[in-house]
């Protein structure tokens, strides 16, 4: 390819909407541009990288048997309305219809459809087990498109369906997607990918992990002990509290608290630490507006993933109303109206002497003990985990919240949608079951954004060899120097001849202009063509990331190059 | 790929509403599966069959210096309200709105987003030509999908989109992409595609060529001339019709022709051939319902195509109302009400002595000559091409009328979205110009069920080496015989080792189950290895046409797979 003709613009000012350098780099270098909230258009660049992240991917896929396969971006809303997620999902489904009404969405991920795939197919053991992969465009309604390519509206995915007649199978199969996520990642040049465990949320299921590059502009927040390999989503990850309690249990007694309304305050008033506290956070289920009160020690904070998984509904921060029978900021759990559901979360147990609302307004308790006062209760794990916080596998107070961007996830997906959608298969006894599914998928876009963002400086990407768009950037400074025009143009046709994929610049621009736009293009290996090297019979030979920087005579510079490229490769494929 | 847990239903029975080959074979042979109406997912076969063709398309694309791009599937209704095209299009172009009750459409071509993507890039001459193209997922809402993969609502489609700043450079280009697609449909093992000459329809602009697969099940009807070169689709050849003028002119009479309606009726009545009479059909304009009235020669059918393109607006069957001045049955050219667009073909140009409506209920005229009668009128080429009519170009009366699919179009199509849209590039003179654009579009799956419909027998497909599925199908009968499968297992991993795509059977299963299944699988070399063959120390080689059916020594089985395969791209390649 030459520059010259290479469609795409490329620019030095950072676009002011830009928050995260991989957004700012990919519109500046002529990556993409936006067409509409969240919805981008490829140049050739990006296209490049997205295609080879996509034959990685369709290679580690085939080598743990999956079949690729193609579902279709529009599906019918019968499929959704059969598993149920056409009314559960919420308006990131973008529902429409179609010339003759019937009902449709545009696939933000396709359960349904691989289930539609192979539900005739596959009514015998066996048959057992498979799967299917697709690589295809999905489309997400989300409310705040943002990051570039990290958070689109419209992305290319990988996804994959695996069916199982047993749960071990599933583990085992799950294991081995587990492992080919993992030399997906490597070999897209990003290894330092961990995984974490994670919540299921919509997709259903029990078990799943997320693989997270960490970074401080990622989205995700992420629970790490420093002391052992525990990992997990903030969502997901489980919050320990130890109580110690008091020596002496005080009387539940009832204090005027006037114009005292939140609970910094009324501890402030008591001159009383938040975690001897029990704060009520209100809410209210989406479907029916019924009011949810769950009860937490007053340092910590609610995880709503946790509680819509325990409630099996979504809920929305409550409104409380004068007739609605609670009184704001006076909320306690002692003598609450028997018509709300109450939660008590796990950090209230053992703690002792604790102040909460009296269900007055302007009254509060001190000396609260939940099991003398309330009763015999049930905990439930409800908390977001805390930086400092107790990990759950070692016990040691060793937790650190990072920032990660999801670049991949794994789920067991158990037989949510077989069963809904009555997918059923005859076992080697002749007995009717419903098979056990895993699903696996990988944001294409979002890799090469997230390779970008752990891999770029101040100037522009630096792409890794297996997925940049083009390994190698001739530059030929004064291509009016008949002599240098003479040998970039040998280089750049004995390059292609070898398979070389390389890029040439033989504008007649000035070398700050060349070297900005090859920064900016991230090619691993730089060779530079002028008329001062060729005076010393050498062209220079450089990577991106100047860990090489070299003049090599003109007849070596193919081989060099070669020897470099090869190189590169060995060391993502370790 | 082991057939024993190839995903996907094979079975005997043509499925009851296929009405073609292709459709039937697909479903049958397990490579797609019914999503919704006219929406498809696809099988591992066919996915592999559609990739092959995408890696042929872009190569080609890429040799005549395309540059993959990638639009989105979703695009904002904006784009398409600066062409006109958001009003202009038909309900094919599906419309939605999204959470925020923004106006989007699904891509069914990408003009609009071809142009939003390069217009402020390309604002220099220095920056053209060049073509950018995309391999992507579009929809058109057809009213009545048909025919499998050929006319379906969801598809793949390569497009492609070239930027001139010249007439002479647009059509220097177009011939490269002309000559590449002849260079695809021959890879793809349809050499015996044709190129007519196309109306543009919607999308605009003048020359064009539709590629043609002629068979009998096609939807488009072609006019082919049998003493020269001239093919073109009816939709855009142009009629001619030589009248002779009778010699003598008879007198416009009015005649009393009770409850006679048709234009067949009125000519026997009159005992007058059709071809002297006047008739006159009836449309309305979609916008307005403002009538048009179309006369022609009774023997000929008007043309919708040229009349859409004539009016420059859709129009529909009329319906004629009591109040709407037309008497239905009884519609001549004299004394129609002047409120009525009026419009005479071609074949009424020189034509004497005609019978017509008098345009009052129950009578009629005979001896009708328009220029004496009606006034200088002018006429227009609305009529369609007969079978037996006469060649626009050579002027023999040899036009034959076949029927084709429509596998590929190429458009010139001028400066209609550059204008509309507002791009523009400064010349050499600094004068700021419209580029000039062409398109170029290809459908993936109708390819893959055109090359299926080209060549398959009763039994199955007959796929091309180049876009098969696989290359070889190795069969071994009586995998319980432990020599037969030792051998069959060794022959499948060494032409995996070897590069050969193999699809292995090794079920317990008759023959005839095996023999079946391959032919469905279709693919070009097949390998038996039975116990019988092994005791004569030999392998069965043979073609899916049966061409080749050899017994070949163990030791040479590979070898000559290799060369058969070679031979078959060599073939393709000529």
């Amino acid at each position: 390819m030459k520059i010259d003709k290479l469609v795409g613009e490329r620019f030095k000012e950072k676009p002011s909407d830009c928050v995260i350098d991989s957004h700012a780099l990919m519109l500046r270098g002529g990556y993409m541009k936006n067409v509409a909230n969240g919805i981008f258009s490829q140049y050739m660049p990006l296209k490049r990288i997205t295609k080879k992240i996509e034959d990685i991917i369709r290679q580690e896929m085939d080598a743990i048997d999956g079949q690729e396969v193609l579902f279709p971006v529009t599906l019918p809303a019968t499929l959704w309305d059969e598993s149920g997620r056409y009314e559960s999902v919420g308006s990131e489904l973008l529902r429409f219809t179609d010339r003759n009404n019937a009902r449709m969405v545009l696939g933000m991920t396709h359960e349904e459809a691989a289930v539609q795939l192979v539900r005739d197919y596959a009514n015998s053991y066996t048959k057992y087990p498979f799967m299917i992969y697709q690589i295809q465009t999905k489309f997400r309604d989300e409310g705040r498109p943002r990051g570039g390519l990290i958070r689109v509206r419209e992305f290319t995915m990988k996804d994959a369906y695996s069916f199982h007649t047993s749960q071990e199978d599933l583990e085992s199969y799950y294991q081995e997607c587990y492992d080919a996520y993992n030399r997906i990642f490597a070999r897209a040049g990003i290894p330092e990918v961990i995984t974490v465990k994670s919540d299921s949320g919509m997709m259903g299921g029990s078990v799943s992990h997320e693989y997270m590059l960490l970074t401080p502009v990622g989205e995700d927040s992420i629970a790490v002990c420093a002391d052992c390999d525990y990992r997990a989503n903030m969502e997901a990850a489980q919050s320990i509290i130890e109580n110690v309690a008091d020596d002496k249990l005080e009387d539940l007694t009832k204090v005027y608290t006037p114009n005292i309304h939140t609970i910094e305050d009324i501890c402030e008033f008591l001159n009383s630490p938040l975690e001897k506290s029990c704060k009520a956070v209100v809410y209210q289920k989406n479907m029916t507006d019924e009011f949810v009160v769950v009860f937490i020690r007053g340092d910590l904070d609610v995880n709503e993933t946790k509680l819509t998984n325990l409630l099996g509904e979504a809920v929305h921060p409550g409104v409380i109303t004068e007739d609605c029978g609670l009184h704001a900021g006076f909320i306690g759990p002692c003598g609450l109206s028997e018509n709300i559901t109450v939660l008590l979360d796990k950090s209230l147990e053992g703690a002792t002497n604790l102040s909460c609302g009296a269900n007055e307004e302007e009254y509060h308790y001190t000396g609260l003990n939940i099991s003398r006062d309330v009763g015999e209760v049930e905990y439930h794990d409800l908390a977001k985990i805390v930086d400092g916080g107790i990990c759950p596998q070692c016990g040691k107070p060793s937790i650190k919240i990072s920032r990660g961007i999801e670049v991949g996830n794994i789920f067991q997906l158990g037989t949510k949608y077989t069963e809904s959608m009555g997918m059923t298969y005859l076992d080697n006894e002749g007995v009717e079951k419903h098979p056990i599914m895993g699903c696996y998928g990988i944001g294409v876009g979002r890799l090469a954004a997230s390779v970008c963002e752990a891999h770029h400086d101040d100037y522009g990407p630096i792409w890794p060899i297996s997925i940049a768009p083009w390994q190698v950037h001739l530059c030929c400074l004064r291509a009016d120097d008949e002599n240098a025009k003479a040998l970039a143009d040998k280089l750049y046709a004995d390059m292609q001849k070898d398979g070389i994929e390389v890029v040439y610049d033989d504008r007649n621009v000035r070398p700050g202009v060349m070297f900005s736009d090859a920064d900016l293009l991230g090619c691993p290996v730089r060779v530079v063509v002028s008329p001062r090297n060729l005076n010393e019979g050498c062209c220079e030979v450089m990577t991106r990331t100047k860990s090489i920087n070299e003049k090599v005579a003109i007849d070596d510079v193919i081989p060099q190059v070669k020897k470099i490229i090869n190189d590169m490769f060995t060391d993502l494929n370790k």
